[in-house]
């Protein structure tokens, strides 16, 4: 018998946005894996902490953040094979995810390696873009609006044409993109409509118009969210005034 | 002290991906509210109802489920009047939400008549499309994919566009709309790449590819994904097969 792989959305970030399912799943099992960079701590690991019994096998897979170089093949090719040796053994491995697993995540470097070979269940999570909109008290997209995300690695032509066609954006993976993104924004005459939300749910985290943000650079785990529904959209942010987000 | 209004996201029907948060305050208010149709159970209220202790006074959203007909002023007001008592009487509500609260959801119709007047704070929940690509085994979107969300009522012009434009694409809200997508997929050549999915994480849910489906109708709540990376997501297709999802 081998173990289960799981792919464990673990949310936008607030231990108490994981699911009950991620969190029974996180006390069970006997070996898990997460992504971390070069320096500094795995987002993915500070989640699940709190949900930890203790006493786990670990894997990490330290993943050099120069994002254009994905994927880095080595990198997921030994963590694989370690996970897999587990997996082998009997034990299940879950794999720890930022947000939700299939939403733009690194999951899926695994997932192509190990899912065609063993039992593979993908828990799905909040994703980063729900979470934003919750934070901007703003609809994310609401009745027959088209909504667009856009990874913010993308060529200004590109992201133009798509934002100029779509009823509601998000660009995610902003990052050193951001003072090209921020201006490609004004000259579409949209940065009043365009709100910049920076690690959501977390306490450090922050919300405010595009146009009021300092400095010319920003985390990876931000978000810009366009709105061009309208009428109703700027009816909406005045009432959210009111509110407490 | 006036009350506080919570949106609560209740995840796509699994009560187990209700986060923790979710949990919490279904347990902790004295008011819920909740949407159902003309004739048959409230689905959110069924997702919360292994969470509610019992006792909560409820107050039942009835909405004509002619789509095509939102918004349903006076419903929306005659609610949004009985939340606001409670809320002027010191009284939490949570208005329960399938899916997030804040991607396509009717909440936005309650919110946008109360927020201004009341503590309001968004719980952001698992969004069907992210259940949905859990239960297909495949990514929703990776690297720099532009993912696409497409309402089904839109005209087939404007879909053809889109799906055209789009690296990948989800489309909802099918309902009676369903042979008329299928029609336009087939047309654009992209059924074989195209996943149905029917009440992701449900025991009656079903997953199957598109072009596999019986019948000309299909629930509100199923979801169509297509997906256009090319090698990638044949591969993980491929790999998928050994899976238990």
């Amino acid at each position: 018998m081998t173990g289960t792989l799981y792919g464990l959305g673990l949310g936008p970030g607030d231990p108490e946005l994981v699911t009950l399912k991620a969190a029974r799943i996180l006390k069970a099992v006997p070996v898990i894996a997460w992504p971390a960079p070069d320096t500094g701590p795995s987002f993915a690991r500070a989640i699940a902490a709190s949900h930890l019994p203790g006493g786990q096998m670990e894997i990490p897979i330290v993943v050099p953040m120069r994002a254009e170089r994905f994927p880095a093949r080595e990198v997921y090719d030994a963590a694989a094979g370690e996970i897999a040796a587990h997996l082998d053994a009997g034990r299940d491995v879950a794999v720890l995810c930022e947000g939700d697993p299939f939403f733009y995540g690194s999951f899926m470097y695994l997932f192509e390696r190990l899912a065609g070979k063993y039992p593979t269940e993908i828990v799905p999570g909040v994703s980063s873009i729900m979470a934003a909109a919750a934070a901007a008290a703003r609809p994310l997209a609401a009745r027959n609006d088209v909504l667009t995300v856009l990874p913010g690695p993308l060529p200004d032509g590109d992201l133009q044409a798509r934002i100029e066609a779509a009823g509601a954006v998000a660009i995610i993976k902003i990052g050193k993109h951001f003072s090209r993104l921020r201006a490609l924004i004004e000259k579409l005459n949209l940065l009043p409509q365009a709100m910049y939300v920076e690690r959501a749910t977390l306490t450090e985290g922050r919300c405010l118009p595009l146009a009021d943000v300092a400095g010319n650079d920003a985390p990876y785990f931000s978000i810009i969210l366009i709105y061009k529904g309208g009428e109703d959209w700027a009816g909406l942010a005045g009432a959210a005034r009111g509110s407490r987000l």
